[in-house]
């Protein structure tokens, strides 16, 4: 492994030099990845992960379908975020009142909300939605008050397993159940695989509700060192693997640092799993909002033991409010399917039908193109505005899809002192410190871009670079 | 207490030998419990203990307002069903694949459904409900995609506090969190106030989700001998209070033997469990569904020190598929909107507009009327349909409101192979082998008479006579 990273960083810096002393020029198309590996005699892997350097320094952009190009953001002023070593236990306070602060600002229109990871209203179909529930209602003789089987909707399972192509008919309906949210779809795969004191993998820095999880049921999180670009360290994976009893992950632009965990990286991860028999849970939510050609492929792709536990919901890109997440279990369905009958009997219907009706009729796709073409371009505004109001040491994350932003600010600043700032003039951030069971992230924060953007977003970026210049 | 147990007794025996010898006649109206005090010389809760007891043999029955008479089902020809001797933790096969079973049975409509705990369509107002919901969808701006508080609809808290009169005021909006029904209430209770391995005391029979849910986290239950008429066993708690974390009962109109517990006995377990310092969870989801004169106080009432968690719903009364519960949670509030966080996040809002409208118009106790009056002549004709149709010596529960009718047949019946061979002719019960962790109530059934009424309901009851007979 370690000759292999060597060779694609010696590559990458042939290319990076290529571009510096402009031999290669802004725009200018790269070699392919063919090429590249028969010019430097080196494996297609070590090509890409090569590209896969350039890329995630913001050096070159691939585009859809024609290749690699020297970026037009190869001038990006500001750094990536570092990989974090992960801190010992520490007996630093726990971030709960921290995260309770912050869901309490849900219902205060007035706060410009860059807090929580949910989009914003102008990002919603909300006429198609209100049409499709009227529908929904209209063509129930039972006005939605029979229970659904415990496992799910059947139709909605059906339309889900249709629709998600990504999966080449990999997961059929009756591989599905459908949850409460993709949170709660975590909280049955966690409590489905591990038992109080085992220990779970996650991702670092994490997504605060899969730590909240972990820690309701009792189990110990065990955070590996995470690459801004590439997720998490596979070596590091591979010392832990015999001592847990799981592994949680976002995949494909990761809560909260946006990247894409290559290909081959998914694939080593489901082969390091499956030689352990440790499950996966992959959380997928945002894998339908991707900047580049194509939808990822998740972790559950590769999987032929069963062993990855697949979840996403349309919480994150249609109807937050609607609660309807789903889980591809594996062998754990029936495990997930008892506690679910326990713990909430079964999903609300009404909901399963609009949502069904939603995929079937392709409105779902539909409003995807348009969701991720919104995002794209506020995604551009965000950076552009972080890199002109935020201190030049400010380092920025490289999302390749999603709608996280994580800065990485001066190692004095506090974000948790600068939350209650920047509260008082009703803007609203996710500090690092809800990121890590540890004392670390503190200068860190996370910023959602799915917002309407406006004067009032723009204004409100400024005032957080101000406060943040103002405190170091 | 043993002293005043024989004292209702004896005065309970006088009574019952002058019906008996006809000195009082069928629909004579009895002395008052004043007078009784004054003449037998005891205090007002012993006479009422004795036409408790008179009430619960069927002997007497109480009118609103107006007093005690002579009953006129004190010709009741089948028994009460006994207090069961709670057996030793056997290594008997558990229940979960009987409930799964029983579950899988939910959307067959060919099946006539006496197992599950759902009231018949006919009971439901839909076409309100259908209004209810357009309503809803048409008043929101957002489509129902806005995240609700944590806690739950600030409105259908509100109405909840106002709506549940039998608290008189001691339960505000601020103190409820709205729940996926009320089995995810009493989950989210129970995790609140255990942690793996504590002991729970339930009643038994026990509803079995209560029971699935203290196994799903690790608890132990204890099972208390508990009256048909009664309920539990107070001294037997008594015994076992140093040694728990939680009661969990279900006080009124209890599932599944239907009883309500008296008021006294709800202060004297509040005594207890607040000397003892171990929360209670109440589990009220039918009290609204009473045959008497008025709606039973909760033993949450009598909670000063905040241990009463108590738990409600609509889905016993208006919309299953609705998944719309609540808990009073006291003490526990905060733990119990954290662990809400990390679950589910929050409930689906369309559905808190539509049940807080419901409230807050008075349609909801306007239904209740109706729910209540169909409910009591069902009760009605299932406990004459049972009388004709099953051996006189089948045992019989005499509930006070609910819809639930546990039957005790013959020693040597098998409810479980029972259930198979009715299985066959498309009729559904629970088995009692359900409602406990032990290796008992093997010759129990529940029904559930919570449906339309109709020759299709009568026979069913019929053919599940006949195959009682033919198993002996």
């Amino acid at each position: 492994m370690q000759r292999k990273e060597t060779l694609y960083l010696k590559i990458a810096k042939i290319i990076e030099e290529q571009i510096q002393n402009e031999t290669l020029l802004l725009g200018d198309k790269l070699p392919s990845i063919r090429s590249v590996q028969k010019l430097h005699n080196v494996s297609i892997n070590t090509a890409k992960q090569a590209y896969l350097e350039l890329e995630s320094r913001s050096l070159i952009e691939s585009r859809p379908k024609t290749g690699y190009y020297v970026s037009k953001t190869s001038q990006r002023k500001l750094a990536l975020p570092s990989v974090t070593a992960i801190a010992d236990a520490g007996k630093g306070k726990t971030p709960e009142d921290l995260i309770s602060k912050v869901y309490d600002t849900i219902a205060k229109p007035d706060v410009t909300q860059f807090a929580l990871g949910l989009p914003g209203r102008n990002f919603l179909p909300l006429a198609k939605l209100n049409k499709g529930v009227i529908k929904a209602i209209r063509s129930r003789s039972d006005s939605g008050t029979d229970l659904e089987p415990v496992q799910g909707s059947e139709h909605l399972r059906r339309e889900i397993a249709k629709w998600s192509l990504v999966l080449e008919g990999k997961v059929t309906e009756d591989d599905l159940v459908i949850t409460s949210g993709a949170m709660n779809a975590i909280y049955h795969a966690l409590m489905a695989v591990t038992k109080p004191g085992d220990s779970v993998a996650i991702e670092s820095p994490a997504y605060f509700g899969i730590l909240q999880a972990i820690k309701l049921l009792g189990l110990k999180a065990v955070e590996l060192p995470t690459h801004p670009v590439y997720g998490i360290d596979l070596d590091a994976l591979k010392k832990v693997l015999p001592a847990i009893s799981a592994c949680c992950f976002v995949t494909n632009f990761n809560n909260p640092m946006g990247f894409q965990m290559p290909d081959e990286n998914k694939k080593e991860l489901v082969r390091l799993i499956t030689a352990y028999n440790v499950p996966l849970i992959e959380d997928d939510i945002y894998g339908n909002l991707y900047f580049g050609a194509e939808r990822p492929k998740p972790c559950k792709f590769y999987d032929e033991a069963g062993l990855v536990l697949w979840a996403g919901s349309v919480s994150k890109t249609l109807a937050p409010g609607y609660r309807v997440g789903w889980i591809a279990p594996g062998q754990f369905k029936d495990k997930i399917i008892r506690q679910k009958l326990v713990q909430t009997v079964c999903n609300p219907s009404l909901y399963s039908d609009v949502i069904a009706d939603f995929l079937e009729h392709g409105r779902y796709d539909h409003h995807l193109r348009m969701f991720r073409n919104k995002l794209y371009a506020n995604y551009l505004q965000f950076q552009r505005a972080v890199e002109t109001y935020f201190p030049d040491n400010t380092k920025i994350s490289q999302p390749k899809g999603g709608f996280m932003l994580w800065l990485e600010l001066d190692k004095r600043i506090c974000t948790e002192d600068l939350y209650d700032a920047a509260g008082a003039m009703n803007i609203n951030f996710a500090p690092g410190r809800m990121f890590s069971q540890h004392d670390q992230y503190n200068n860190c924060m996370r910023l959602n871009y799915a917002m309407e953007w406006n004067d009032r977003a723009e204004e409100g970026l400024q005032k957080l670079g101000k406060l943040v210049k103002n405190s170091i």
